[in-house]
């Protein structure tokens, strides 16, 4: 009986094992042959728990078993859990992680390894938690040029964000509650500043345009300077604030990752993505844009999309996907962010009028050639896309008609 | 070098055809192979075509081939392409469909054909068109247990209603502008009925619970009878109507499919998918819920989900996958829809006011042992969920106290 090991005992990795054994049956019957969890791997002590004989304190007992045929990574960090892939991948025993700081990392190097071990290196679990996400772009969407991604990838402050409109929170309150309801680190730098969210929109970029895009090359502002006011006013103006991870590819085929608060308009579904929920925006050539929701974290959700791996691991054991990518050698293809063109949201630090924005705006307008096409409250204003370098110009102008600008942010572009 | 046959160059066959040679590159790398799109079978004449040489006029040149390793079945109805299909199958060559019709009546048979020749019938085009949907459903989610599928899978009649919503039209003028705009055949039955809809959850049910659901044994109800005032209404009451496809499995282990308009409460992601945009909502027990959104149809967003399969019937040439079921030989795991639980939407012929309203209801929840909570407007209410006797009983009551009914529907169970 082929043999399986879970790397890491921590909220994914027992949600795993939990899973396994609530849907063993169902799960053995998708993966066409009966299958055993073999081996837990955690330093930890846990002689209570049911699966207490699984416990391993190294990897070298699930390497040493020739009936292991797959090992799920859910342990966190990159070093170790590089170390034991690479090792597991070398045997050519296939792995999936739920790591996407691992992968955002180390993916062309583990990815390179499996295509040489004829294994596989699965990852459907590294963003988006419950969503198919990683297979459908890869593989429903095959006919495709995709253009471009836009992702709600990090529940937490897609919470907070939520909290802030919905039940007027200010950013500290909001991510105090979060953390209450345990969707927040105590240390909530990686969530609010962006960090996870860029990792994700990493992995996303590299399967999508075949290179790896590493995290330190992509612009990254978190959600800690919007305030009540920004959300408020956004709605007021027939949008919502949501931190967007997005990759673009522009004209010359360069491409352009960033992560960053944007206003999003209410015809787009990603406005309506609420509380702890993520969700992937594709935007390709034969599909025009195709939408993925889902929890994007949590035991069970995360859990899921780990198993949909194992499972396709044990029935394709031979197989080489080709869900690949490679260190290209070089960042040069990417655009920085003074490259995109968009609209902008401006909020003002007190009311001026809808009128005074409209007036000061159509000035601007006439003489840049851009679009008159603007909505503007008494207090805030959306602008249609335009260059980086005019949206300098026109808060320059804003500020010369006496106009004081409080927050300025981009409009998710169409 | 491998080659792929198209039958039918209607709308959806000619996207697979353009699409190919568009993005014919990157479709050869993502196949791991160089591809030639050698024949196309239509009995129309195409002398103008860039593709003239390509066509043939039966499946017997294709058969012949030795070469073809994949063909894409786009042309429509039962008979034909059944015939055409197992064919196919009966020599291993593979096939990758968009035709739900045949899929939702002959798909048991296909996929036996499949499994019996170790070759694969695809057909991940068959519902929601450019969404992924049937592999992320099978492969991605194959850890869950699967309990619920709710759809918005006909973007014609989401259209119709919308512009009912929006614009204000009545029905036969929506529909008027549908057909004018090409989402509505002349004859819109298919459409409108919901039959169209019917097949897609048959095949959706299919796959996620393993016993081929024959349309036939599926209540449909379409969207004739939707006014004005009720769409209207349930926008005051916080929620769509939408043309709702679902199965719901319940406690025993049968399943309940239908197609049925129903109230959908805004917070649900599916009362905010607009136009011709379809959306499929999965529920199970690892994921919660998982929303997949995308255009329904069209000329290259279904092309887009062929094209999918053939890529993967290229790379795969030897698996057989077990995307499968089988016709269980009874229909007895089906349940009716009196047995469905769920609130409902209730619209009264004339304004009688929210209080009347709520007191003619509180009377019969104490009575019934049912849930107070309910949501009323001067002419219209949703009352929570409760089982079809008691639904009855409640309109029963309704009528009792003078409120006359204009109309109602079941809220989309949670």
């Amino acid at each position: 009986m082929k043999k399986i090991a879970v790397l890491g005992f921590g909220t994914v990795g027992s949600g795993v094992v939990e899973l396994f054994f609530k849907n063993r049956r169902m799960i053995e019957q998708k993966a066409g042959q009966p299958l055993e969890l073999a081996y837990i791997l955690d330093l930890r002590e846990f002689p209570d728990s049911p699966y207490a004989d699984k416990f391993v304190k190294t990897i070298d007992p699930i390497l040493a078993d020739p009936d292991v045929i797959v090992v799920a990574e859910c342990m966190g960090g990159v070093d170790f859990p590089f170390s034991c892939l690479s090792r597991c991948l070398e045997k050519g025993i296939s792995v999936a992680t739920s790591n996407k700081e691992l992968i955002a990392a180390k993916g062309a190097e583990l990815l390179a390894s499996a295509k040489a071990h004829s294994c596989n290196c699965f990852f459907e679990a590294s963003v988006g938690g419950a969503i198919p996400i990683i297979r459908p772009i890869h593989r429903c969407l095959a006919g495709n040029d995709i253009s471009d991604i836009y992702g709600i990838l990090n529940g937490t402050t897609n919470f907070i964000l939520n909290q802030m409109l919905t039940a007027q929170m200010n950013f500290e309150d909001a991510l105090k509650m979060a953390q209450e309801l345990g969707y927040a680190e105590r240390d909530p730098s990686a969530d609010v500043d962006g960090h996870d969210a860029c990792r994700k929109i990493c992995i996303l970029s590299s399967l999508a345009f075949g290179s790896h895009v590493y995290p330190e090359n992509v612009p990254t502002i978190g959600i800690r300077d919007i305030s009540l006011e920004d959300a408020a006013q956004a709605d007021v103006l027939d949008g919502a604030i949501k931190l967007i991870a997005f990759v673009k590819r522009l004209a010359d085929g360069r491409i352009l990752p960033a992560v960053m608060p944007m206003f999003v308009p209410h015809d787009n579904m990603l406005s309506r993505v609420d509380g702890v929920f993520n969700c992937v925006e594709v935007c390709a050539d034969a599909i025009d844009k195709a939408y993925f929701c889902g929890r994007g974290a949590g035991k069970f959700p995360t859990a899921s999309a780990v198993m949909g791996d194992i499972i396709e691991a044990v029935k394709h054991d031979k197989t080489v996907f080709s869900q690949y990518w490679e260190d290209s050698g070089t960042q040069d293809f990417l655009a920085p962010l003074s490259e995109l063109v968009c609209g902008m949201f401006i909020r003002f630090e007190q009311p001026v009028g809808a009128d005074a924005i409209s007036k000061a705006y159509a000035a601007f307008a006439q003489k840049e050639a851009v679009s008159a096409d603007i909505s503007a409250s008494d207090i805030a204003c959306v602008v249609p896309a335009m260059t980086a370098a005019q949206r300098d110009a026109l808060l320059e102008a804003f500020r010369a008609s006496g106009l004081q600008i409080a927050h300025s942010m981009p409009v998710l572009p169409a």
